[in-house]
């Protein structure tokens, strides 16, 4: 497995590989990672001959308030992990080899990036599609690998590549979880131990969320209100950010829950901000 | 030669050439083609065996009160002129084909875009940049020709190519002029015969301007007043939008010309807005 640091030289190795004909699965990542990382590096070793991950904490999808700085980093542990999983190579670049001096270039996805997190971290993804477009252009892969648990940042790069005429295919994997249910996350290890056991209810409520939908409750209002009342009842919960019922490939928000949903929430457990989701599929016709 | 309108024809146009080992050279147009358009496609066709041109008056750079709907159209006129030069193809996609419904992704320079033509126009070069990044993805060219007449389009797109880490090489070529030393446009042509005669003092006001600065003036606000004052005389002249001394690659303003530069103007003569521009070389080791 090769380390690569320059950007020279990545797309050096990737023209190699595409010249013999063969496609590229790309994982990009912020590194620290977990089974949830890992299961996108087994789906792209899956379908295709090689894999690269990147590692880079992307500084401009943080906000200045936020947490860039206390961001978990392991670059021992992230590369004994990958070269188990028979990755090729991990891209490792310094902020300079992405940003250098009077850097000054970023894309926007508009529409897409109004709701959810977008809402409450309005430059963050603007930091993402720049980022993933560059990595893209360094990188040149057939596929990239998205974890749902981030469903915003998947709808937008998809959106992105649709728009900008990349050909790159964005295959989107599902959340893994702990045994109780919370979704795996490089914050999480920020949290308390009572902390981290009220954090159970986030999947709990998404699951209640859903079975109430599909035991035939319409009205967005009331499922959010039930899902809210269940969040708030735990002690160290700190903020709801929001808790949402939003159009499943839109994301814009849905009074009544006339087609397939997304549920979607973003919660404070002390200073850690965490998300989840829920798909709700009622028309399994229209889930393109 | 092959007239191309769809994205996916393009590509695999583009496709077969690539694989074949060959380059491509790109000149991007809105069409209406003149000798400056010509020069670049005879500069590409030089250093390219395979040359693509694409026509498409690009709605996203045109403001609401400006004048896309007047922008003058000659499909037949310009695929014949194109023809005789040696281009391989021309890509002349529809609107919907560029930006299909619920399009929403955009590519922007920030700090390039600030001064000259992008202070007037705020949303111009934002729409410059997604159409070139999305005709370089459709097009997949090695090298891309740009007229020096539209100086600061040439530098944001370098910059962005740069940043966004393409492979692109941006080929800047000189202004063409009509005899009279008028820089040729598209737009002239809506130009009245008595207005056109007087948008001369241009070029004439930007030659005087980059002669006293070789006889040793190094106040800008001096050269520019000297030139606003000859532009100024001219009966026909309706605004002066700009005339700026700025450092030949931030193209920020310059107080005192201490290094190279560029003198650049923006003008309405009737309804008409021209710009031109000259390079004044005063330190030839840093004339990168």
């Amino acid at each position: 497995m090769k380390i690569i640091r320059t950007v020279e030289e990545m797309k050096e190795f990737s023209k190699k590989i595409k010249e013999s004909g063969k496609p590229i699965g790309f994982v990009p990542t912020m590194g620290y990672l977990h089974e949830g990382h890992l299961s996108l590096v087994r789906k792209a070793k899956e379908e295709n001959n090689t894999v690269v991950t990147s590692i880079f904490v992307n500084p401009t999808q943080f906000a200045p308030t936020e947490d860039l700085d206390q961001y978990p980093r392991d670059e021992k542990g992230d590369s004994a992990k990958l070269k188990k999983e028979g990755v090729a190579a991990i891209f490792i670049p310094t902020i300079n080899e992405i940003y250098p001096v009077d850097y000054q270039t970023y894309v926007e996805v508009t529409e897409l990036t109004k709701n959810l997190c977008g809402r409450s971290r309005p430059t963050h993804f603007r930091g993402v599609t720049t980022i993933v477009l560059k990595l893209f252009k360094i990188v040149n892969p057939d596929r990239a690998y998205f974890g749902k648990k981030d469903y915003q940042q998947f709808r937008v790069i998809e959106k992105m590549c649709r728009d900008l005429n990349f050909d790159v295919k964005i295959v989107p994997c599902p959340i893994v979880r702990e045994k109780d249910g919370v979704a795996m996350s490089s914050r999480n290890k920020h949290l308390t131990e009572k902390e981290r056991r009220d954090t159970i209810i986030l999947h709990q409520s998404l699951e209640k969320g859903k079975e109430i939908i599909l035991n035939g409750e319409r009205n967005s209002s009331k499922i959010i209100q039930t899902m809210k009342n269940m969040i708030g009842s735990k002690k160290t919960l700190k903020k709801i950010d929001y808790v949402s019922i939003v159009d499943l490939y839109t994301l814009k928000d849905l009074h009544y829950v006339d087609r397939n949903i997304l549920i979607a929430v973003a919660v404070y457990f002390g200073k850690v901000r965490l998300i989840d989701n829920i798909e709700v599929i009622i028309d399994a016709k229209n889930n393109a």
